[in-house]
């Protein structure tokens, strides 16, 4: 077992990451404080691990579970006020601890949920995906969707710990696990050359789900995310950059429907949007767009944009993206493979023609 | 005009206490960062304030609107969608302010709208109902209602300032009015004798509207609650001692269906019967007793417990309440007037008379 940390004051937790650790009932139980525990997860992961947490925890903590939908189009007010619902009808107190044990969807439900429950209670991050142990469950952000915008209504609120528990992503299904490498690969892209070309080296490996090479890829990727986060939590500097393809990627998850497009399939596109607009600006060469998409495709990702997706439905979504400030869209772009900037002052146009060249 | 202030380091405010405050534009201005408002009200104030208000923000800012249902049954997750709704289709970013301009239900869920849209943006209280001016609009509690329970889903989340017009009391209603003096009243039982004393010897000029006295009452009464807030901003001690008559008077609204008794009527009835468990505890006198029913009924507020309230309704509804610890009631009780604890060690048997002595 690999032990990271998120240095955040008295926010502070650790990440734990290796094999067989869903089991682990003293390491779970030493971040619970009260009586209580609430394990919300989902249809598809319950089945696999539901019980087995729910053994680990049952001869210490009075227990209950709510299974929701699984999927990024049940994300929202709706299905969240079913959390609230099992909590209050278990008649849980302050003192209770929610557990997300799942995806990326799952972590963020069940954090804002634990954010919002009498005003905030604790929690702790199960997550069972590549895509929520690289990112999703690390650094507090936890959100619904609206209709209208893809994580418009959340807080920043941090676990009490991370328990990353690598024998989980046995059971994901290759597009999961491809979904889950996007957001390794932005690691690399963003400020980790090193990293993006290990997983270059690496990345048969990975999608062969060679363990050791996973592990590695998680703990790597959770050090770049918590080294961010503590040195900005509330993303009002460099936090932002972890956004890179996020606003490209939000406007396609939103555009096609929730649930339509992975997370990571979008944010894959995104990246690839991005890296073009950033060779029109002048800061890649096409080797490098190229060499980006090569490792996106080897990593079972697409790089094209879905049909449907007309440049201005584009502009329309993205221009009410979280980083929209004074009217403009602040973008994460990058200066080379390993170096990426947020800007607000791209050229307008080679923006445009970024959307009209990805235009379906 | 009187200034107190809020002492919360970083996140300190100013309370602004007055007549004529809602047309100041400069105060106000001087508070918004961004470059729009969006003002939440609800269907009652907005024909009084919301064209006055909106006229001191339009020339120097973009300016939306929300108006909601009027009423504690609309304190809910859906109602606050609208919120969400108006903020996204006006493509508002991370930089828009929240204006709050209403009673306690305005301020509740204009503050967790707040909290949330984007994961947090700033928001400003604008009551104009005595209970929300004297209470609700202070300290940074902010949520809404969910049907098993009042104000289960929330957050801690302070305002950038507080503009209490008195002039608004003048549209009052007379039960409002009363309901607000209930809480005006607790500050007084709670810890501040002379301040009780002060309000039996003006509880008659304050029921006739009196503006200096009215004015004197709200600036009494923020000072005492911005003083336990600066204390023990999320509650982990003595600002739980401003939940007198607060577990029985939840019940109370819950059991009722929300809307059907006002908060402050509710707080009153709640106020007695702790005041009787207090006595049955040998605390207090008959004398006390009747000296608290007496200001209430002075002051227009119902001293018993509405029809259908049972002794078993009673319990099953406290036993959700917020302050639940390891599955025991913690009230708060009365040693003195002027005087409140926070309790856990009364006599079940002594609790179960007062609920039976209450039944309707």
């Amino acid at each position: 077992m690999k032990t990271l940390q998120v240095a955040l004051g008295e926010r502070s937790y650790p990440i734990y990451i290796g094999e067989g650790l869903l089991a682990q009932a003293a390491l779970l139980a030493q971040h619970i404080q009260g009586p209580s525990v609430c394990i919300v997860t989902n249809t598809t992961v319950s089945p696999l691990y539901l019980e087995q947490v729910m053994a680990a925890l049952s001869f210490d903590f009075e227990c209950a579970s709510v299974v929701l939908p699984d999927g990024e189009q049940y994300k929202n007010l709706d299905v969240l006020n079913q959390v609230f619902d099992q909590l209050l009808t278990s008649r849980f107190s302050r003192e209770v601890t929610l557990i997300a044990l799942g995806g990326g969807v799952v972590g963020d439900m069940a954090g804002f949920a634990a954010a919002c429950y009498q005003r905030g209670v604790p929690f702790i991050q199960m997550p069972t995906t590549l895509l929520s142990q690289v990112d999703s469950s690390v650094g507090g952000k936890t959100a619904v969707n609206h209709a209208l915008g893809k994580n418009m209504i959340g807080a920043f609120y941090q676990p009490q710990c991370v328990i990353a528990d690598t024998d989980t992503l046995k059971t994901l299904d290759d597009r999961q696990l491809s979904s889950g490498l996007a957001e390794v690969i932005k690691y690399g892209l963003i400020n980790d050359l090193n990293f993006f070309e290990w997983l270059e080296q690496n990345i048969v490996g990975l999608v062969a789900r060679e363990p050791a090479l996973l592990a590695e890829a998680i703990a790597r990727s959770c050090q770049d995310k918590a080294d961010i986060v503590a040195e900005d939590e509330r993303e009002h500097g460099a936090r932002a950059l972890l956004n890179l393809g996020h606003t490209f990627g939000h406007a396609i998850e939103t555009g096609m429907g929730y649930g339509e497009i992975l997370h990571g399939e979008a944010i894959a596109i995104g990246m690839v949007m991005a890296a073009d607009l950033s060779r029109r600006e002048g800061w890649l060469t096409e080797v490098d767009v190229t060499r980006i998409k090569a490792l996106l495709i080897a990593a079972g990702l697409p790089v094209e944009t879905p049909a449907g997706m007309t440049a201005a439905g584009f502009m329309e979504l993205m221009s009410v993206d979280k980083k929209v400030q004074a009217g403009v869209i602040r973008l994460v772009l990058l200066k080379a493979v390993g170096q990426a900037i947020m800007s607000d002052d791209y050229e307008p146009a080679k923006l445009a023609e970024t959307l009209a060249h990805f235009e379906h």
